[in-house]
Order: C-alpha cells, then structure tokens, then sequence
C-alpha cells in the first residue's frame, strides 16, 4: 500500500462530537493567529467554556496544540488527500493532489501546515517534530507519485523526482504566501500555469548568449 | 534610478549605536521566534536592560516592531541587495540577488521578511503593512531585473516577467522554508538547480501521452 492510501486508512476524526467542535474552532483560529497564540485560558474565553471544562478534554496547553496538529492532519488527508485516492497512482494522482492543495490553501489562514512549519521552524519539542512528521510525509506522497509517473512513462525518464517535486512544492507554497498575504487570485494562477509548464515540459526557447 | 538603487540610496542605519545594538539582538530574537514573542518586557530582561530604559529608546511594543522591520530591512539591503548594485541591469543582477538571497536565507531564522509575512499574513495593521509594503518592493526589484534581461535578449522574448518572477521567488521561498524547518542543505542546492534549470530554459524533453 502506498503513504497515501495508508494514511487515509489509519486516519481517524476524534470520536467526541464536543472535542471535535472544540477542535473546530481552536484549528481555525491557529490557522490565521498561529498555534502559540492558543492557549486553553484563550479558547475557553472565545467559546464560552469553563477553563475547568477545557482543561478535562486537553490536560495541557501541549496537549492541545497536539489535538490541533492531529485536527487538521484529518482536515488535509480529507480535502487533499482524499480526493486523489481513487485516480490511478502516477502523474493523474500528483495533479490532483498539487490541484486539491491550491485550493486548499485559499481557505481562511491557508495551508495550516505551511503556517505551522513558519512557526515553528526555530524551535524545538514534540510539537514542532508532530509538524516536521507531517511535512516529510506529505514530501513522501509527492515523491512516491512524481517517480510512478516517471516509471510509467508520463514523465521524462530524464527527470530527477526529487527535483520535480522541489519545484512543484515550491509553487504550490508560493501560491498559499502569495495569496494570504496580499489577498489576490492571481497568485495560484500563476502557480496552476507553472505546474503545467513544468510538467508538460514546455518552457520559452533558450536564448543563445553570445 | 531603478527601485534597487533607490532603496539602498535611501538605507541609513540607526545612528545611535546603544539603539543599534538593542535591535541587532531584537531582530535575531524575532528572526528565530517571531515578532510577536518580542515585547519590551522580555526584551529588557534578556538584555539586562531596564524596561524604563528601552521604554524610552522605543515607546512602545508597535514602535519596537516598527524598529525591528525597519533594520531588517537595512540588513537585507546590505546582505542581498547591496552585491547585487554594481553589476549590469537585467539578467547579471537578477542572479546576483537570487544568489544572495539564497546565502542570505541559510542565517539562523531564516529570511526574516519571509517568516515574518507568515506570521503576519492573517492580521490587520500597521506592522503588517510595512512588511508586505517590503514585500511588494522586492518582488518589484525581481520584476524590474527580469524585463530588463527579457528588454536587453538575455532571456527569451516570449517570456513573461511575472510569471519568471513568481517560479525564482517560489524556488528561493522554499529553500528558505525546506532549510529552517529540516536544516539540510539540500534544499538551497535544489533551489540552484531550479533556478539554473529555468533561467537556462533546460528541461527533460516532454512525454508525448498515447
């Protein structure tokens, strides 16, 4: 079985209705504020819970930042990860995912997990690891469909996967940047345009430098 | 005068050096933890400082923000811009401030406007419009090196700027963002390549699908 399919089976939304509505709430708001800016005295004040109440279902901050990473580990595989699933592995499964995660990161906040790893790139703990995991992860499912694509002969037996998927990660992140920052369409255009000029290979001809 | 010129033209550093030497260590602390982990009160006492003395070098949390922007801005105009400024118009600059920039992104922290667009992209105010004001500045710079190189036959006519623009930004982005989060060289190497690759309009011939 491939990360991708594995993934989808082992992922499991948390099981209590009222945690999963907690959850909710505090991904979308570390979405756009960030995780260090959820605490449990915070959340309990924006969902007019008790801090008792809040402490029961999460024990700790930590523990809540770590509920946060595993919510919206689920939101991704579902909006992202799920719809490629049935496509034939190879290039049809890596345009859908490049496809599902563009549209993905035009959601309030962007990409959870690019935010997430901007965060907490300088620091160190079981959290930033829980997002690092994430990241290698999701590198992995690229990288696992970029070489099926090159196995099967939808792309260049010349190609270097690992290049590839440097560069189509690259503009899908340039993309969520883009567009979170200034708030314009035409950041993921741009990057829907480079993804298929890379890979359909077609680039403006190489001026010869005298 | 190009918007490169100007800017460094227009660049004076803090000239009170006890000032200078507060947001020397003010910027490396929001370069490695972000901006909003600064305030004058931890920022007096990890300098030892009296938070009436930094009270009044910088008035308030804001205006240290401001401070802290305004001399990173003065350090990337000295570390990418600054090498960049003698050399020819067009493609011979755009590469010298890729490069610098790629060298410049590999210090602890990263780059510190693209960290602070990500921490900064879901707010309103002030020090989020200084930073995407930054933002905007530069990704004119790229712009006005890439039609030049297109204006001056360095790169091929058929060539869009903006479009050139956003796959270089996107490849230097994520070497930035690859490096912080899983400190590998591999990452600014693979930006080298793509950056090369494009520029050189070498890419595996494509696939022709049956």
């Amino acid at each position: 079985m491939d990360s991708l399919a594995i993934a989808l089976t082992a992922s499991l939304p948390d099981v209590n209705p009222a945690r999963r509505r907690i959850l909710d709430f505090a991904t979308a708001r570390a979405h756009t504020l960030g995780l260090d800016a959820i605490t449990i005295g915070t959340l309990a004040g924006d969902l007019g819970l008790s801090k008792s109440g809040l402490f029961a279902h999460f024990g700790s901050k930590v523990a809540l930042q770590a509920a946060i990473i595993s919510h919206a580990t689920d939101q991704f595989l579902r909006q992202v990860a799920g719809p490629a699933l049935p496509l034939p592995r190879g290039r049809p499964r890596l345009q859908a995912l490049l496809e599902a995660w563009l549209q993905y990161a035009q959601q309030p906040g962007g990409c959870f997990f690019l935010g997430a790893c901007a965060e907490l790139d300088g620091r160190t703990g079981a959290i930033r690891e829980q997002v690092a995991e994430f990241a290698e992860w999701w590198l992995g499912v690229l990288q696992e469909e970029t070489e099926a694509a090159i196995q099967q002969g939808e792309l260049p037996a010349s190609e270097s996967a690992s290049e590839l998927v440097f560069e189509l990660h690259a503009f899908v992140t340039q993309a969520n940047a883009g567009f979170q920052m200034f708030g314009d369409p035409s950041w993921p255009a741009r990057a829907r345009s480079a993804i298929a000029r890379r890979l359909n290979g077609v680039l403006p001809p190489p001026v010869t430098v005298e």
